[in-house]
């Protein structure tokens, strides 16, 4: 301890900086011990924003008879932070982490005035909601993108890809994306396509509440997710969140095959075909299946991307000349089936006119766990018998992605098509799984 | 046992009706019991094929040295099946269920000539198939629709309406409906809303393996089906399928709650928010829920449905130019946004223009499970203000069904919105669920 303090501390208390250690007993005796986070602007007057260890923040009122004590930890910079590791002080420094922030909830906080949700404009203001971050290595934070995932666009993608390619050309070991959860699954699969080759980790993060509510997930999983990208262990792009309702349980999913599968948990990402590759639990990393390894060298981004793809989901009723209109003026288009990878008989047509114009057409499971079979019934053989390309038990979000990766990679139809079928990225499983027919 | 034989008995074997119960011995000694069902194009000359009490399927091929008996169960006829309970003569004869076809892997078979699987064609083919189903009580099947449920569109969902209707109001104390599970989600959720009030039971049932083969799960879905609908316990629209991978355990799912979530696996479907009402273990019904009590009285049906809607999944990269192709001619359009019911803010304008010209616009989750709530990012406050309508933690699907339902009902947008957000059949949790946040 620094220094201890009675009577009224409220102005040495407001003047402490954000991310400062202190303990504080009240008139009452009760303790807490937390660091400093911004004032909000309806807590009132002369109320102590902490955030405590076990992530919930509390307001405290400060009068007389509160009294104090600085901790011993420094305030981390916002940049390039390299503060002794608190935890474990004899432990060894790690290698240096980039931090890249998209917006998101994990860089929101609560606007007071609306009640809603808004980004963090600053690179300050995110480090003081996460002023652990740093504990174990340096953390270079960058901001790439400042917007909530619905927002985030295919025109995004390489640019994020090469920042993450910026990252390890300047000496980072491993790469931290924070990003908004709705769609983070989408720059997942195209960080996967853009970056095939990389030195290190690359691990996406999300978190579903913001970092000033109580239950906020964004330091646990933030904290787990450069834990990982310190690891040197993997040579592919990731995400990490909460594995269940434990706050010391991260699940390790693939980008290619994660999807979010719930408005509103901790746990809402899930890999439904396969499960996770691994979990993070109390520090450790336990692989379930073998990850790929680093490759050695700066990676490369391999765009670009063309946009004009489409991903359509069939239901009964959707009529198909409206199908035809959303997908007329598309280079290609990827279906979301019913079971095995059906539509109705009645677009039978309008897909054999699609791909009389040269477009790619092909087929995922609407299921979103399971593979897809044209063979099994009628309906299959029919749409192959058309020229759609069915695609095993990629995701249909994923499916989408590549289809721009691989339009925009090739001319020629029958090429975008060798594309899509390749396993990329552990996007495919190559074999039909046994358990799907006798 | 009736009657044994030795010597070659193919010629007598193969005059046996379908359905007929007979245990063979081999030349080996080896000795199998089941029941005779069709022979396959394929198996070849002399080639006793039988349907073993394990669900499995054998082809024996019959020549000298083979012996057999007829055991003593008559063949079942084709309709209105009256035999005594084979299992447990002692049991109380139960009340008559109906039991409507479809079409659909449960009424389906392998096509020898194509690899693939074709529908049954007749009662008679399904009720060879299924010899116990009237163990426990008559069975009165009748064939409604005949297709792969892919091909059912909601013009459809009003004529099975009726026939259930009339099969209560001609004595049936519960209705099974066997259906092709591709899209028995959506005919359980329309069925929920066009039979408000049911006397009894009405529980949908698919097989994700066509009967005739090992593995096959129609047969024991089917029994769990019929047990069901006996019950007298509930006067709702349910789905019942396998609920792991044992063969006696099966999932009772709400019709408006359900979806299908593997392609492949028998126990494909789940109720992602709330999970299933109940389960069948070992011939007991167990409630996780309660249901809801059958209504006293002959039911009617509820419609008409108007198909003038459309269900739209929002991605990055959706153009904007293409939604509103897609919806520029429906009357109501539900979205199933990102998280927390989000769309681009590039979608505002058509959707705005949409709003203008009259159509309901209402906002559901990709994710699947879990609630929307416009009130946490400024995108949803954004949306609201434009007139769109939030469903809580209605499944799209369910959502879009509803919208068919409301529009046939209802000319003014208001009213269609009162009935999309009113909670019906069990759509839709009236209050926010706890733990979406703090």
């Amino acid at each position: 301890m620094e220094k201890a303090s009675a009577g009224d501390p409220w102005e040495e208390l407001r003047a402490l900086p954000m991310g400062r250690e202190v303990e504080i007993t009240d008139a009452d005796g009760r303790r807490w011990i937390g660091t400093v986070i911004p004032h909000h602007e309806l807590s009132g007057d002369r109320v102590l924003q902490l955030k405590l260890a076990s992530g919930y923040n509390v307001g405290l009122r400060i009068g007389p008879g509160v009294s104090y004590r600085l901790r011993s930890s420094p305030t981390p910079a916002p940049v390039d932070v390299e503060h002794p590791a608190r935890s474990d002080p004899g432990a060894a420094r790690g290698d240096p982490v980039a931090l890249l922030t998209t917006g998101g909830t994990i860089a929101s906080r609560v606007d007071y005035e609306t009640g809603g949700v808004r980004p963090v404009r600053t690179e300050t203001e995110l480090l003081e909601f996460y002023p652990d971050l740093a504990a174990d290595g340096p953390v270079h934070a960058l901001p790439v993108l400042d917007r909530l995932s619905e927002n985030i666009v295919p025109e995004d993608w390489p640019v994020l890809a090469e920042a993450v390619r910026g990252s390890f050309v300047s000496g980072s070991r491993g790469v931290v994306i924070a990003h908004g959860t709705d769609t983070l699954g989408f720059t997942a699969a195209a960080l996967s396509y853009l970056l095939p080759r990389l030195p290190g980790p690359v691990v996406l993060v999300g978190a579903q509440r913001s970092p000033d509510r109580p239950s906020s997930d964004g330091r646990s999983n933030l904290a787990a997710a450069v834990r990982l990208a310190r690891s040197h262990e993997i040579g592919e792009v990731v995400v990490v969140m909460h594995a269940g309702l434990s706050d010391d349980r991260f699940a390790i999913h693939r980008g290619t095959r994660v999807r979010k599968m719930h408005s509103t948990r901790r746990d809402a990402f899930h890999s439904p075909t396969d499960g996770p590759l691994g979990y993070i639990e109390e520090r450790e990393i336990r692989w379930v299946r073998a990850p790929r390894a680093p490759h050695p060298g700066p990676p490369s981004v391999d765009g670009p991307l063309d946009p004009n793809g489409a991903l359509l989901w069939f239901y009964p009723g959707l009529a198909p000349a409206q199908a035809e209109a959303f997908a007329h003026d598309r280079r290609g288009i990827i279906l979301a089936g019913t079971g095995l990878g059906h539509v109705g008989e009645a677009h039978l047509d309008w897909i054999r006119r699609a791909m009389d114009r040269g477009a790619v057409v092909g087929m995922t499971t609407q299921c979103l766990a399971g593979a897809v079979d044209p063979y099994v019934y009628a309906t299959g053989r029919d749409l192959v018998r058309e020229g759609v390309t069915y695609l095993g038990d990629m995701l249909p979000e994923t499916a989408y992605v590549k289809l721009l990766w691989a339009l925009g990679h090739e001319r020629d139809g029958n090429r975008v098509r060798r594309r899509l079928v390749t396993p990329i990225a552990g996007d495919l499983s190559e074999r039909r799984p046994v358990e799907a027919f006798d």
